[in-house]
């Protein structure tokens, strides 16, 4: 039988889950990831080296990697002191690579083989973009850091875009329109999922595809961001910016222990409110997420924060729609 | 046929000509590398991070390797701006893997896997060290960057030692004492070759091993450090660190090029002087001089000077000794 083919859609953390469940099932297996992070180790080297964003990418070539525990670890290692403070090495590996070899695409293919990547990570444009948001008062925010905090300027984002225009990466779209089924994984809707689907080609590829799309709905709202929102604010703002609809949603209904939420409510972290309006997606319900720890494991991405979904239970969903 | 066992000892990138020829032979290689090098990245890493010198064992992985030349590039690759200014790539890998691997051992035979190493490398002790050097005027230089620049404090070495002590690397013991042939490759006398030998067991397997040594002199003394020095003043100091004598050395007769030597000699950098005394040693003398090139090829660590030994002439006189 033909492997199916599925692509997942994200940036951040978000996708670390879904890739690293994905990986251990015999399908073909896209990533293709948010080209917009200007944050830390990453906004740094774009500063000081003009390479284009390893961060979202080096989190997607970790967890498609079937390498040793070790080499994950070093691509995953943030360097602590000195000159070199902040840093991580997987970022530092992707821009020197991009430089020694020419174009990030070149380095990110060879990452690949380095890693014994299952899959492919396909950054979703090649141009050097700047997300961008206007405000209600006439102002532009520059920058996914900043507009990651937009709470700060008291104001909604009223349009989100990316400048310079930007071009879909050949092969991103061509496994848009290939694939069986397209994911979107869960993550910061205007930082890490919205640009993906404002760089050109994207949403026509969308449009073109026979694959159903499913969107894992966040677990909780961020306080400037999205608060209040219910899944249907997330399902319609991925449907305007990709001018089709979605077609399935996963949506967590286990509640967290009392313990945790009661913390995440102290940062005004609250959990994404089911949707009362008729909808034309189908809602799949269930208990998606992952039994909260407090322990912290070295190189362990989704541990920084304690409300999150479960890798096992996610993907196990993942593949039940996969094979209707 | 069982495969001969060549050990190369050295530091600097002296020992690059001859690794890097010596692995295309269907013989058993390990380079032995000084741990002495406090410069540059190395210098700084040493310092920020607390990790071992990883230079000069980068140095050797990359001649050892046979990987893509995209990978031994990308090894070599310095960053030019900003904080990351004047790092090498390969001393990050090697530096950050240490630490999540737990050791500079198991970081440097990771390394020698990705890179796909002909042979291993084997620093010649795991131990902290600094070189320091007494002055005829009872003060003492610290560290293999001040040594190297001797000259500046006008007087002789009188002395020259490693602190705190340091033990040998047991399977550079080993790889000492089941040699068929040792190389004390080209080099810094003072800060690249002799460290090998201040390491406590280094000079005690040398007096054990069967191996034969050659010592592939230098083609030019450096102005403060071997000014005036013969082919037998180099071979008397290892020698004596050594505890045994050298069997054979290789000597360089072909002259370079005027226009080239009278470069030299503005820096005071003369050729090294035939040995007038009767020596026990065999000296093999020979055209061993690369055809002077002033193209600089990126990633080829030879070319910053222009007199220096021809990796294929060189290899294959040390192929002969060892068949004899």
């Amino acid at each position: 039988m033909k492997r199916k083919k599925v692509v997942v859609i994200g940036g951040g953390t978000g996708n670390f889950t879904v890739l690293s469940g994905l990986k251990k099932y015999d399908i073909d297996l896209s990533a293709i990831v948010s080209m917009a992070d200007d944050g830390g180790s990453t906004g740094i080297l774009r500063d000081e080296m003009g390479v284009l964003p390893p961060g979202d990418v080096r989190q997607c070539l970790i967890a498609l990697s079937e390498s040793s525990e070790e080499l994950r670890d070093l691509f995953n290692y943030r360097f602590e002191n000195g000159s070199l403070g902040g840093h991580n090495f997987g970022n530092l590996f992707l821009s020197a690579l991009e430089k020694v070899a020419g174009s990030f695409e070149k380095a990110v293919e060879e990452a690949g083989r380095i890693l014994c990547c299952k899959g492919r990570v396909l950054p979703v444009t090649y141009d050097e973009v700047v997300l961008q948001a206007d405000l209600g008062n006439g102002k532009t925010i520059k920058g996914q850091v900043n507009i990651d905090k937009a709470g700060m300027y008291k104001y909604p984002l009223k349009r989100l875009f990316i400048e310079p225009k930007a071009k879909v990466n050949p092969k991103a779209e061509k496994a848009i329109k290939e694939a069986d089924l397209i994911v979107v994984a869960p993550g910061s809707l205007y930082s890490s999922l919205l640009p993906n689907l404002l760089v050109e080609g994207v949403p026509k590829a969308l449009q073109e595809t026979k694959a159903k799309i499913l969107y894992i709905c966040n677990l909780v709202n961020k306080p400037h961001e999205t608060a209040g929102y219910t899944v249907c604010d997330y399902v319609m703002e991925l449907e305007k910016a990709g001018g089709r609809k979605i077609d399935y949603v996963l949506y967590n209904t286990k509640k967290p222990r009392n313990k945790v939420l009661e913390k995440y409510i102290k940062q005004n972290e609250l959990l994404v409110g089911e949707c009362r309006a008729s909808s034309n997606y189908k809602i799949i319900e269930g208990d998606i997420l992952k039994d909260a720890v407090s322990s912290q494991k070295k190189g362990d991405l989704m541990n920084r924060s304690f409300i999150r979904h479960d890798s096992e239970k996610l993907t196990s969903a993942i593949i039940k729609i996969l094979e209707k």
